[in-house]
């Protein structure tokens, strides 16, 4: 098996994890990638600076460059356009793959690094650098090419929506919420980028440009933000069934004068309740997209922190480690982890029963006898009367819905009367 | 630009779908997949029965063999065993890459098909046989490879879905949802193979396959489907707080002798009404990810129909296009739509507007008026009282919350005062 050399670039708090994973996953990732992925080197200004991860001190290196020329796959974490912008660039003179979080820099300059990319023939991707943990570039790039979308709308900046959540759910202000987003850390001390909706404009341009073929320019999007949102504002579109999200609004749409075109905006919106958006709370993302013929989508999930990031990092980095080997089509299948195919012995899970019984005495402790007779442990169970007549009970007439919940357990090796078991908790 | 020969299989609901697309959008599709992408031919039983689709006669034809050996892309989407399973192979072996959404084929043999693809350096893609147009397979397959999937739980069947949704809304036992559903045609005239959870055993065996990196074979599913669930069951399931939904569960868990492995099991599920999966209504799908390092993560959209699964189907043959004009690595990015950047100008948008004003005499009128001289027709109109004390209206001092919803426009041309504009609707 082959080795790819793998240069990160930034230690920070999704970096670290980054490194982790190549480190304590390493033959996981190799089986998946088809070559082993060797972290060769970690470039941060500060090699004795703290880290969130413990990680070998030999690793690290203030030269970036150095580390950049020898690299396979170069994973860019440091943020910022200086010097991160150099350095991609002079990894794909190298002949390097390179794998970025940086959205700022892409959204400012995306298509010219992908232009050099592909003129070089490597790869440039970014996932990690809209929506964290989503995957929601790769679908827009691949699975929707044969679609025309017309409209997306982001929850791409958690810390709005963690603040906006909170001023919904427990009616605090604008400036409480903030000081609770800050104190879990979901918001910085100096929280401009994201109140003022600048970091989901930045996101919404990436977005606005792989949706629809085209280059959007970040200063080109209309961007407000939170900070003017009251608690009235709130229970006002409460009150109407609507909830304020901070979106990201990439849309196609004929102006005035007839051309076609793509606009993108940033702005608290007042979503019905009933839209799938609603339901998105505290910190996570989620992008909604609007196709022709695919109609609604909606990717959920962890927009920000270390490990989800880092996952969206390392997908990446496998999937170009994947075209490196193969010189072209990437495998993206593998089968070869050593699991088991596991039966219903070893499913583990609470069991509901419904149990239409004669309501007679003794027939419950019955029951209960026979879920005991097998082992088998009943944490709920509840009697429902199936007549109206309260004489019928004298004559055993009446029957009686039993519905039973297990303790979590295996499969029940059930005699014939229990097949009316009838669905499961999960 | 190359010019690129593909043979689709079968048209019915989802393949004349694909041929419209292929022909109505031809040049959009040209431009993504960096070559013309020629439809040489359709291969039918019978070349004359009634399509949804008009489609030129001369596509048509009957001879699925001859159509294959000269394609570059073939599109199977004629579905069961034979003889779709020959006619991908013979596609193989002539060099073409394959697009398919036929999942009772590749839950039996995706992994020999695959294994014979990659020795032949061509793509086979089926995204459309999973959840329709949801990208899943290949978020799974690329986004999510440096993870570790824990469990997959998927709403993968739009059918039970419908039956169990008509069920909880509307009090409607399972015979008369059925009815219902089949009314609508979401539900076959014999609804077997959807209702006994077999099409969802069939789903849940690609996700596992892919989601663990192994092979897990379609007989050791254990499945049940949702014959059994009655009116009462989904009452009591709402009143403890919980949805009752059919799920397919992947899951790698150690079973008990300590082997690592994975199972996958059909059956209705519990769910707590709070779950994400929860409020996935009607024939909608979703499939809910979790993993080590992403945590929770959830796909939604349309699951079936025509046009939404034939989304998926194009997005895989334009990658697989892709991959055949770059001879390797795929261009994914593509910026050459003629779109215009639209700006602020172009936005036509519902706007929400909060107003502090003084409660006098004159104000409202005042106010009013400004909006009609800038031609903008409001909608609604609320005033909330900012004061507790009755007296303190006669003084002036009070102060009106006004909240004003317009109608549809572009931004307002607003002079200075109107800045507290503050929350737009979509």
């Amino acid at each position: 098996m082959n080795t790819l050399k793998v240069a990160l670039l930034g230690c920070g708090n999704v970096g670290s994890q980054v490194a982790r994973i190549l480190l304590d996953d390493a033959e996981s990732l190799a089986r998946r990638a088809g070559a082993r992925l060797e972290l060769t080197g970690i470039a941060v200004r500060n090699v004795d600076a703290p880290r969130d991860v413990e990680l070998p001190r030999a690793l690290f290196t203030d030269d970036a460059e150095t580390l950049v020329k020898d690299a396979d796959i170069v994973i860019e974490l440091m943020g910022g356009i200086e010097p991160a912008r150099s350095l991609i660039l002079r990894a794909i003179e190298h002949g390097a793959s390179v794998v970025s979080g940086n959205k700022a820099l892409l959204a400012a300059d995306g298509p010219g690094l992908y232009e050099k990319a592909a003129a070089a023939n490597v790869e440039l991707y970014y996932e990690a650098a809209v929506a964290g943990a989503i995957p929601i570039l790769r679908p827009i790039q691949e699975s929707l090419a044969g679609d025309r979308i017309t409209r997306v709308l982001g929850i791409v900046n958690g810390t709005t929506n963690y603040i906006l959540d909170q001023m919904d759910t427990t009616g605090a202000d604008f400036a409480d919420a903030l000081k609770a987003a800050q104190a879990l850390g979901y918001a910085e001390a100096d929280p401009t980028a994201d109140v003022e909706g600048l970091d989901a404009a930045a996101k919404g341009t990436l977005l606005a440009s792989l949706a629809f073929h085209t280059v959007f320019p970040l200063e080109a999007v209309k961007c407000q933000g939170i900070t003017g949102i009251t608690a009235g504002d709130i229970e006002a579109a409460r009150d109407t069934g609507f909830v304020i999200k901070l979106l990201a609004i990439a849309e196609k749409q004929t102006a005035k004068d007839g051309t076609e075109g793509v606009s993108v905006r940033v702005h608290p919106t007042m979503l019905p309740r009933t839209h799938p958006l609603a339901a998105v709370h505290g910190a996570f993302n989620a992008v909604f997209v609007e196709a022709e013929n695919a109609g609604e989508l909606m990717f959920y999930g962890q927009g920000a922190g270390g490990r989800p990031t880092a996952s969206a990092v390392l997908g990446d980095a496998v999937t170009a480690a994947r075209r490196i080997v193969s010189g072209g089509r990437g495998r993206t299948e593998t089968t070869g982890e050593p699991l088991a195919v596991l039966g219903e012995d070893s499913i583990l899970t609470s069991y509901y029963i419904g149990i239409d019984a004669a309501d007679q005495p003794g027939v419950l402790a019955q029951i209960a006898h026979v879920f005991a007779d097998h082992g088998v442990s009943i944490e709920v169970m509840r009697q429902t009367m199936h007549t109206e007549d309260p004489l019928s009970l004298a004559d055993g007439s009446a029957t009686a819905e039993l519905r039973i919940v297990t303790h979590r357990g295996t499969e029940l090796r059930s005699p014939r009367q229990w097949r009316r078991s009838r669905t499961w908790m999960s």
